[in-house]
Order: C-alpha cells, then sequence, then structure tokens
C-alpha cells in the first residue's frame, strides 16, 4: 500500500463510517471533493480518488454538476443508470434513437411506425391550406385547458362508436399517446409503486416507468391477450397500482385481446383496485374492431388513450385521455402546471384531417397495403427460418422466432454494419428467451434488401 | 357514544395501533373496505365511516380509485391536495384555468400574454401555406431526437447574439418553455430537494415544482433582480439544488437583472454547486437587452430554455433548452421515454414565421404597441390609487400596489363576478403582504372598461 493509497484509504473509511453511523443518510450529500479535502488535510485528488472508488463500489454516486450523493432510494434521474447498462443493441432508448434518426439510406423493419410515404399526406396538405385561413384565435391563443372542444367532441362520437361512452367533457387532449401515459403515471404513480405490463410489450413502456422510478413486472402475453392465470398471481404478488396494455392490436406481438380474456381480467382488476391504461394507438389499422377494455368497464377503472401519429401524421402531435371524470379533472391541473397548455393549432390541423371525407378512403387504402406487406413478408422470412409467434389479422407488426442458434443481439448488431435497423426481442420482453425474437414492421419490409442484409446477418 | 361509533372506534384504534407498531408503513394502502369489514366482522359503512374519520385526522388518505394509503413521505400526486387548498382566487392553477377559458366577452388584465390580434398572425398564415407544400417527411415523421435541426441550427445563432455561445448540437426542442423547465426539473430534482424561485415569481413555477414534490424557497426580488444577500443566506439555509428565474423580462414585476447582481449571483452559485434556469420567454419583447445569465455563465451551471408562444403563436408548441452537451442527452433520453418525439411541423411552422422577414417589424411593432400601453395604463391605475411598485422598460407587465385597505383576493372576485380576471399577488408571492399587490398587462388593459369595473371594485 503506497503512502497515497493510505490517505485514500482513510477518505473512504470516513464516507464509510459517515454511512454507517446514519451522519450521511441516503439521498444526502457529501461534502463537495474543495470542503472534504480542507477539512482532512489532504489534496483535491486524493478525496476525488476516494470518492470515484467509493461510486465504482455503488456506495456512493455523482449526480452531474452537483457532487457525490450517498447512495439510496433517493438515486438521481439518469435513465441509463437506473437499471444497469445493458447491450445498447437491446437498449430501449437506443432503439428509439436509431428509428428516429431518420436517413432516406437505412432500412427500417424494426420500426415502429408506416413509411412517411403511407400517411395521410393529402389530408395534411389540405388541413394546412384551411388552417393558413383560420379564425386569428385559432392561430395565436393557447388551447382551452381539456383541449379543443371540437376535437374532444369528435373524438367522443368516434369512441361511442367502438362501445366506448364517454362525453366530451371527459376526454382531455395530449401532446401525443406516450404524453397521455406519462400524465396518468405522475397522476397515479408514485416511486416504488408497481406497475404490469405485457411480457414482451412495448419497449418504451419500460423506458416511460423508469422515468417514474416504479417497479415494472411483466405478465406472459398470448394470442388472446395476456395469460389470465399469470395476471392473478402478479396481482397477488405484487399488488400493483397500474397495467398499461394495448388491446386493440398488440405492440409487439400484432395479437388481440378476445373478449373472454377482457372479461376475466377486468373481474381480477375489480377485486384488486387496479387501473389499467388501454393504449389503443393502433385503432384506425384494424380490419375487424377488438373487444376494448374501456367499453366492457365503462371508464370506471380502465383509462383510454390514443393518438393519430401512426395513421395521418407523426410530425403532428396530438393524443388524448378519456377517463373518469374527477380524474380528468386532476389530469387537467398536472398538465398545466408541467406544459401549460395544449398545442390548439394541431388539434385544429387534426380535426380537419380527421372529418375530411378522404380519410376513410386512405385508411382502407392503408389496411389493404398492410394486409399485401403482411402476405409478402411471411414467406420472405420463412423462407430465412424465420417464423411468426402468431399471424396477426391486422396491423403492421410480425413477432417472429429466430432459425436456433442465431441471437437477436447478434443479428441486430451485424445488420446495422449493413445500415438496418432491427428490433431484438430483448428490448421488448426480458424473459430468458426474449433474445430469439425480433419484431418486425411489414410496411417498412417490403424493400427486398431488408432480406438479403438478414441472410447475411443470420450466415454470420 | 352509540354501539355503533364503538364499532368504529374500533376499527380506527386497529389502524391506529398498526401505524404506530409500523405494520401500515407510511404510503403503504390499506386493507380495502371489503376486506377489512369481513376480517373484522363488521359492516363495510362501519369501516368506511372509520376510514373517513382517520382521513379527516389526516393519518391516512384516500387515493382516487385506490381505497386509502397511510399518510408520509409517498403521498399521492393531487396537485390541489400537496398544499392546503387556499382561496381559489389566488390558487395559481385557478388563475391559469380562467385566463385559459377563451371567451370573447371576458376581459383579462389579469391574463400573462399579449391579445391574439397582437400575436403574428401573417407571419403564421405565410408559414401554414408553405408547410402546405413541404416535402412529406416534413408532414409526416416524427422528428429527429433533439428536434428539427434547421431550426436548433437558427436558435444557436440567435442565442449567439444575445452573448450565449451554444453550438446547435447542445440545443433541444421542446413542446413549450413550461415542458422546458419541467423536463429539467425532472432530471435534475429529486422530491424532497430544495428549488429557490423569486419572490414573487410567475405563479406556474410554483404549480409545477408541487408536481415535482420539492420544497420552494422565495428570494425577494428587487428592481434590480434578486437580493443577493438573501439569495446567499438562503444557499446556506437551504443548499437548493435549482434556482427559477426570469432574466430579461421579469414575470410578474418587469424588472430587469442588472450585470452586477448577475456577476454576484453566479459567484455565489459557483460555490454551492446550484443549477440556474434561466427562462427567457420575453426576450423578444425587450427594448434594449438585459444581461443573460447563460451568457456570463457559458451554459456550465446556467440552463438556458424560451419559446415563441408570447410573440409569434401560443397555439403552436415549442420552445427549447440550451445546456451543457451531457444535459441535452441525458434530457433527449428523458424526453423520447415521457413523449416521444417532438413536433417536426411545429417547428418547421416556427422557423418559417422566425425566418420570415417580416417578423423583425412585426416585434418592432409590438415593442411600441407595449410601450405605448404601458404608457396609457400607468396613469389610469394611478388615478384609481394602485401604484407601481417598478416601472418596466419593456414587457406587458406591471407590478402594481392597491391602495390601503384594499385586498388583491377581495377586488379578484368583485371583479370576477364582473367577467374581469386579475391576477392577485398572493399567487406569485408567499410573502405577507403579497395581498397588497396585482400583476397588470398593459396589453390586456387597453380597454377602459378594465378601469370601470376596477373603480367599481375598489370601493368594494
Amino acid at each position: 500500500m503506497t503512502p497515497h493509497s493510505t490517505r485514500i484509504d482513510v477518505v473512504m473509511h470516513a464516507i464509510r463510517t459517515g454511512i454507517a453511523s446514519r451522519t450521511y443518510l441516503p439521498g444526502m450529500r457529501l461534502p463537495s471533493v474543495r470542503a472534504q479535502a480542507k477539512a482532512m488535510q489532504l489534496s483535491v485528488s486524493t478525496v476525488v480518488e476516494a470518492y470515484e472508488r467509493l461510486a465504482a463500489e455503488g456506495i456512493i454516486c455523482p449526480r452531474p454538476g452537483s457532487g457525490f450523493y450517498v447512495t439510496g432510494p433517493a438515486a438521481p434521474l439518469a435513465l441509463a443508470e437506473i437499471e444497469p447498462r445493458q447491450d445498447r443493441d437491446v437498449d430501449p432508448l437506443w432503439i428509439s434513437r436509431q428509428s428516429l434518426e431518420t436517413d432516406a439510406g437505412i432500412l427500417k423493419p424494426g420500426c415502429g411506425w408506416l413509411p412517411a410515404s403511407w400517411m395521410y399526406e393529402a389530408g395534411m396538405r389540405r388541413a394546412l391550406r384551411a388552417m393558413a385561413r383560420a379564425d386569428t384565435v385559432e392561430l395565436a391563443e393557447y388551447a382551452t385547458p381539456p383541449g379543443l372542444p371540437a376535437l374532444r367532441l369528435f373524438l367522443a362520437r368516434r369512441l361511442a362508436a367502438t362501445g366506448i361512452d364517454v362525453p366530451a367533457e371527459q376526454i382531455m387532449l395530449t401532446e401525443s399517446g406516450t404524453h397521455a401515459i406519462d400524465l396518468i403515471c405522475r397522476f397515479l404513480l408514485e416511486p416504488g409503486d408497481t406497475v404490469l405490463v405485457d411480457d414482451p410489450c412495448y419497449f418504451n413502456f419500460r423506458a416511460l416507468l423508469k422515468a417514474h422510478r416504479v417497479k415494472v413486472v411483466g405478465v406472459p402475453y398470448t394470442p388472446a391477450g395476456p395469460d389470465v392465470e399469470a395476471f392473478g398471481a402478479a396481482l397477488q404478488a405484487h399488488s400493483p397500482r397500474l397495467y398499461i396494455t394495448n388491446s386493440g392490436i398488440h405492440n409487439p406481438t400484432g395479437a388481440t385481446l378476445t373478449a373472454v380474456t377482457a372479461h376475466r381480467l377486468l373481474k381480477l382488476a375489480d377485486h384488486s383496485d387496479l387501473v389499467i391504461v388501454e393504449d389503443d394507438i393502433f385503432a384506425d389499422l384494424e380490419t375487424s374492431p377488438a373487444p376494448r377494455l374501456a367499453a366492457f368497464d365503462g371508464l370506471g377503472r380502465v383509462i383510454h388513450i390514443g393518438s393519430f401519429s401512426k395513421t395521418i401524421s407523426a410530425s403532428l402531435r396530438c393524443g388524448y385521455i378519456a377517463a373518469r371524470a374527477d380524474w380528468i379533472d386532476g389530469l387537467t391541473d398536472l398538465r398545466i402546471a408541467t406544459s401549460f397548455s395544449g398545442g390548439r393549432l394541431a388539434a385544429n390541423i387534426l380535426l380537419a384531417a380527421l372529418t375530411d371525407s378522404g380519410y376513410r378512403k386512405h385508411m382502407d387504402t392503408v389496411r389493404l397495403r398492410l394486409a399485401e406487406a403482411m402476405d409478402q413478408t411471411l414467406p420472405r422470412l420463412e423462407a430465412l427460418g424465420i417464423t411468426p409467434w402468431h399471424v396477426p389479422r391486422s396491423g403492421m407488426f410480425l413477432w417472429c422466432r429466430l432459425p436456433a442458434g442465431a441471437e437477436a443481439p447478434a443479428v441486430a448488431r451485424a445488420c446495422l454494419q449493413e445500415q438496418m435497423v432491427l428490433a431484438p426481442g430483448n428490448a421488448f420482453s426480458h424473459s430468458p428467451d426474449a433474445g430469439r425474437y425480433l419484431r418486425f414492421n411489414v410496411a417498412q419490409s417490403t424493400d427486398g434488401r431488408v432480406f438479403e442484409v438478414l441472410a447475411r446477418a443470420l450466415r454470420g
């Protein structure tokens, strides 16, 4: 032991003792490096080294711009640090970033949305021209707290058609579907709560829930919805506060909740006072409507959310929440406090596009193109030994199993070298065999090069 | 004591004992009413009554849709409940809601923004027409994670002109100025942290910070910026993590930070590792530029945010954050997790409006109109015995003292009866004499009826 390392040990010992004696409580900031050095009459570099070694041991942790803190329940919010840093290829945020970095040259069969050319471009152009002639207040003023009344009224009528009976007063507009879920989590959750998700589930649910510092428990998903027995066991074991799911078209499996599963889920939820968030952003891609938990439950404990980023435009941000009146009131307060007002312009453009006589026809075409792309993609994948876990009846997703011996992270890495972004199963699930799966988007897999690159990656 | 009340007492005693013995920990959910009734062989109504009495005592608290919880550090997030419900007339969220409920017949001298007719309507119409002809990807695709590169480049050049040297890579777009501050708070704060604000300050800062469950400490504001001595004392006494302020034009006082105050503040901040959020949304209303903390500090510990909701359009949502590169990286991850992508369409429209040759001329006109409105409003208020705390050199705000004996909440209540929304001082400050102040917006006070209604309200 060098004299220098002894001095480092002295500092480390002092901090450890301070923590053991609860002089330094979890979440508390340690004396600054300078202050500590002065107090112990040691050099700043000695203290820096000691702090960094303690941080490496996980006893304390650095916080950007603010020194070192005692590790504990109150840890800093660096999403990448909340869980041990995974392989970046299966890190949810990394996949989002890759998919969002638009570059015309990149193939994106792992991407979660339709190509730009499949979106409702003509309707957007018409809506923008109409807005250029709108009243001054529509162009210049903040939105009313719950958002554009005419759009909320339209959404209420739309929801009624799927069996969800909700007055416009119980609908609040948000910036996006993700923003809707985020507001609900802020409203209902506290750090340390438990949330159920499907296993596999949309990877950004996990990233979002990390930001809320809650515990996430996955319930195995079946082609008929979540496994009801496992769901009941999870309620017993974890007393979760919330369950987040897609009922129309499930991401990533493309499966659809059945009416029987919906009934059983809700019965279990009733017994456990569980709140359910039903994320319905793929509604307009359905060829035949699936049961909606919100319709069965009548918005008692189910909160229904949606947006049009998957069918009209992702460039335009607007989502919504349909929920109990008292919750909408609290969510509106929270929304004002955290983002003041919603996008009145965006809501107007969206309303114009939705009520445009061309939207229905546009969606007919999209569903047809999706069905064709699904029919073409399945055999091309099967030729490579990649088999569907389930053949969805609608939507863009195909959840597929790789041939024996292939590992999704390695395949994804190899494909990225060839400018192609995949969505490896580990990003959607923490179960042991998740690395055998990939999520494909059939609308992003119409280019034959997708399968050439895949074939090379599988040959390794 | 009736037999029934005795049974209630039995339940109350059981819960109290459970809490005392730490069987029920703070934040823990109590057995459901039904479960408790069954376990104790009592009626549901007895348990309900017992729980409600305990809730009235503050020992437990109801949580919407989820039963009762032991009161403790982990309390539910109902903004209205975090602090004891104040007089609704001075509740920040109530004032926001009143101002946001647009109704052509309502006078809003208490409102925090310009009338719709003062905004950049011609530029918005041109930008919308241009967007109707834009590339498909601009109309249909998500934005890249930090937001439209061309707008970030433009903002970097704009900031350079005010002495803030920041590359486009260190600028991230957000949905609004409030959303920018909210993301920063989520990134840097933990429940229980302390945040400094100006006293008085923009009331929504307090609502926002409530949502983060942090302690808020006000530092008296002077016509030259925050009181430096009080600021230093607050740093010593509270070890705050963050300070949120406006430097260009202060809300609600209209005052401007001086260079000397900026220097002293930053020196104090350096010694305490304090992070400063500089909210610069009123920048374009300035007639001569005030010092910027971000310029002095070089974005080391200062985070600079802004938006164009006060000058171009509030219907269009787009703000920005300029900060250290590593913070922008973490903020971008957080942004993806909590709202996925920003408004690409909104960013494009904003860029078109900002780079439109008419914007500079429009702002010249707005500043001139504001100066005129200020000149007209001051004597009209003084005629009613309402005196300015400070005469601002630019902007829309006038922070005024009421004549002796008048109380802002009562005056605000009386004016609301006559369809006029005021902004009473108590919403901006918790100091004892805050109720003697009102914030006026000179641009919303050009209608002579404002002073007639005020005169009647003051006469009581």
